[in-house]
């Protein structure tokens, strides 16, 4: 059964309405008055009642609670730490990866990174919303949480605890592939870290920083991915090896 | 080394110019003329010298080639089944497969699908643009063939030849994981088809036709994903396990 979602609590008797995207799809399927429905919130799944329908907005009555919503448990934590780009690239890349689930997301500037940090930090109010949204439309109950912008080299005290570090790399530099590195290790429940440049990738003082704290690098087999895609590309692979997805 | 990339051949002798984005990097990097960089295309790499900059713009002339380049290795193909949705979705759905790199993609219309045929058909000159422009910046050299959109119960002929056959549904219908279908099986050298249905869902009818024609169904644990993410997830995870990414 199809469940239409309400981004706020509810509670037995409460009255409320579908989103716009939900009251389509329920147009579509011939919803009536009277119909019985279900209804998800981020905790919950009720039960409720159509009470009326005028236009393409659907009220509905919350009768009774049928589950606590499963939620997937988690594992190690997920950190991303991504060199800012453009508005459009970074609330994409933000917005895909609140989609996926991920912990913690670190914007730094590395020595070849074409954007100016000043128009990144402000866009701070965009990024809250993007992530709120995505929040919402993912229904995530975990949202990330977005850490200040820094350095590359200031971020070795914000992810202490990780014993799993990738630097996503296309340079003169040791690599290793993502199976390699998923193989054998307790991918389930480490902290993993994953580092991603900029477009014009990681320069020589860089890739030294990284390898101090002890990032292994990866390169990626296939296609160049765009910078803004990269991410969710190694969390989807991430949260698979650690049955999340 | 940093590779510049000029999407079109080149051969010895060749005066080109870097495209913008990459000529922003080269300026980053503090270029100078007559400084050797490395290009590629889509078949191989050459050394180049720098011949011009004048502003944004950065002539070079091709000195000689430096190898073919390597291109991955594919095993099974990958089609993608879509339910059509909105110009932007569409349009994002399709940049990322080809940047992960799928063979085919089938477009349908089901029978929750909110989207009308005329207007996604409209559409065909932005898509084809949309996937030169995806294979361009990604460098895939296996482009993807878009199929002309067509109901789901006439996929069936498109498809003959796959043995895995994965539909994804939040419906009320037996599921499995991503896991217990990828095991055990020749995720490689199989052609794999992936259904991936409107944001309201398959009906009871698009259900019966996907078990008809075999498929069976997976639920994603985790969040919710937005349909033009979907395609994009499956296909990390799948690219992944056959080892080409």
């Amino acid at each position: 059964m199809y469940r239409y979602y309400i981004p706020h609590e509810l509670k037995i008797g409460d009255i409320s309405h579908l989103a716009d995207n939900d009251s389509s799809v329920a147009l579509k399927k011939g919803i009536k008055i009277e119909d019985i429905v279900e209804v998800e919130t981020y905790t919950s799944v009720f039960q409720c009642v159509v009470t009326d329908i005028s236009g393409k907005s659907i009220e509905i009555e919350v009768l009774e609670k049928i589950e606590d919503r499963k939620i997937a448990k988690q594992g190690g934590s997920l950190t991303i730490v991504q060199s800012i780009s453009s508005e459009k690239k970074f609330g994409l890349f933000l917005e895909k990866i609140v989609e996926i689930g991920v912990t913690k997301i670190i914007p730094i500037v590395s020595e070849y990174t074409l954007e100016d940090e000043k128009d990144f930090s402000k866009n701070t109010g965009l990024w809250k919303k993007i992530i709120k949204d995505a929040t919402d439309q993912s229904r995530n109950p975990y949202p990330p949480t977005l850490e200040e912008i820094s350095t590359l080299s200031a971020i070795d005290n914000k992810i202490v605890e990780s014993r799993i570090r990738i630097a996503l790399s296309t340079e003169d530099v040791e690599t290793k592939s993502l199976h390699q590195i998923l193989a054998n290790q307790d991918v389930k429940g480490s902290n993993i870290v994953v580092a991603i440049g900029p477009e014009s990738g990681w320069s020589t003082k860089d890739l030294d920083v990284l390898k101090k704290m002890d990032f292994q690098f990866v390169r990626l087999e296939g296609n160049i991915l765009r910078t803004e895609t990269t991410a969710l590309v190694i969390s989807s692979i991430i949260k698979f090896v650690r049955g999340e997805v």
